[in-house]
């Protein structure tokens, strides 16, 4: 039997930690032969949920759990940590803007950044789910200098799995028959979905379907999932963004074997985003190290979404400079 | 690849549904070369909210899902069904007995168990998780009689589950080294979770615990288990109401490789249990056959438990008589 893994998940009584853990400890991330030890992490008024989201993981007797912690400490929950998903972030209330979303998220990130530099395993994978993801973990990445940058990411999984879905679904096909769909940028409105290199049932997608469709109704139905998803539900994305935060991470330990994914990573540059700045990438994963996909031709139409997601991401980061070390 | 199971879930958009659903399409019931098209029945009034539910489960772009319909009918949603999850049930209200609730719920199991008798698969294999599941399952399987009995269970697996977890956290050894616990009868305060064949940890439990543990604050904290996650969480057990409805069915279609575990299947006439009732008995799976474990030794304070379930069921038999065909 392997060593267990430890793995930490702040939120953990929301609805988004409420499905990743059963996911997690059913196996689908790290396998059906990786023990792990879950380490919850919530804000002391929800100490009581989390308790009783413990004795409900007790109770479903998951022979690879090994262990379950819940606390309000993140030095405790982040202890020897081998992959963190930091799910928990504070909401968007009604009348907020983007920009007070991320002030009010700021605090949050460098104390459980800090927090991380202090106690987590040194080749940590921490994968940011909780909104504005990118930022946030930009804020988390700085907080933690001991640690490669390359420890963090922020998840844009949910909007490629969304885009896959929607091009299966128009082609009339199971969803694994697509491949190699991109998510460029912010995981906000302004993301790029991009089919150049996607493939349906074998078939460039750039053949399979109506380019007007593409840029316009294929676009506008990913970038706006979100709300319909509430205006349907009542509720908002939480099994399907636990899914993706699963998804995740099971690519980034597993590795994609060639299979293009996207994911939000430090920016070395590569297609003109500027440095440091968290933005989402077409990426392979091997051995755990996540490699950007270069090279890849790029139109006019594409490099402009893709300028005006950095962009974006370059205000929000301004917005929050002063609690970037 | 494997031809897809067809399986049906009701009560889709409900909490335990939302549970349910990913745990399956993700591959942790049916392994993960087996593909699925899932079938989803709510109520009319629920249809706009399971139409979210699907757009989640599409969002998640699984692999193993060659497709998804939601609707309110159950001969739509049953059509086919190789496998079928009965979950949504009328809830108890303030101030219902369970006499009450057994008589609220009784139209919905004649309705389901006509609809699976006309469109399912002839080796469909139905579990019961609504409440109250024994009595519902007795219902439904009355009013499918052109399908043989065995198609029909009820779960207990939550309460074996419950009783694995609660030795587990007493021994202190993980949940996997515990083996062979028995739920005795309704799933109701009067079953009987029975540890007289037990191990935990390679060791007998009789051995490894307090008798006196076993029968009084073990057998409480079992039995009582669903109020006390209600007082903590603040809502009903749902992940690991899922969790154990999986458990169920992956070990009723991949086998329990001599493990004992338990489920409520139609008596035979087993440890004086009167025949046709809905009862748990510990049971083997092998080649999708439930055979229950006979010959077990049963103590005098055993076999009264299990008396005072099966009574308990036989007057919940009698005020639906005029339901059973």
């Amino acid at each position: 039997m392997r060593k267990p893994l430890h793995v930490a998940i702040t939120g953990a009584a929301g609805n988004i930690g409420y499905s990743l853990l059963w996911r997690l400890a059913s196996g689908s991330c790290f396998g059906p032969d990786q023990p792990i030890i879950l380490q919850l992490l919530e804000i002391t008024p929800a100490m009581e949920k989390v308790k009783g989201v413990v004795m409900e993981l007790h109770d479903s007797a998951f022979p690879l759990v090994h262990g379950i912690i819940a606390t309000d400490d993140p030095e405790v929950a982040f202890k020897d940590a081998d992959a963190i998903f930091l799910v928990g972030s504070r909401p968007r209330s009604k009348g907020m803007l983007r920009s007070d979303l991320v002030a009010a998220n700021g605090p949050i990130f460098v104390g459980q950044g800090t927090a991380i530099n202090a106690v987590a395993s040194r080749d940590v994978k921490v994968v940011v789910v909780g909104n504005p993801c990118n930022t946030n973990c930009l804020i988390a990445s700085h907080n933690a200098p001991d640690l490669d940058s390359s420890c963090f990411s922020a998840m844009t999984r949910l909007d490629q799995n969304r885009a896959a879905g929607q091009l299966a679904l128009k082609a009339g096909v199971p969803v694994a028959d697509v491949e190699n769909v991109i998510i460029w940028g912010n995981h906000s409105p302004t993301m790029y979905p991009d089919t150049s290199v996607a493939k349906v049932g074998g078939k460039a997608a750039s053949a399979a379907f109506d380019p007007e469709w593409l840029k316009a109704e294929f676009h506008k139905t990913v970038s706006t999932r979100g709300s319909a998803i509430i205006a349907a539900r009542g509720a908002s994305s939480a099994a399907s963004a636990a899914s993706a935060a699963i998804d995740h991470m099971a690519d980034w330990f597993g590795g994609t074997h060639g299979k293009i994914v996207s994911m939000a990573i430090p920016s070395k540059g590569w297609y003109g985003v500027p440095e440091g700045l968290i933005y989402s990438f077409p990426v392979t994963v091997a051995d755990g190290k996540i490699s950007v996909v270069e090279g890849l031709e790029i139109s006019d139409y594409a490099q402009e979404k893709i300028n005006a997601s950095a962009a974006e991401l370059l205000g929000e980061r301004e917005a929050v400079a002063d609690l970037l070390k």
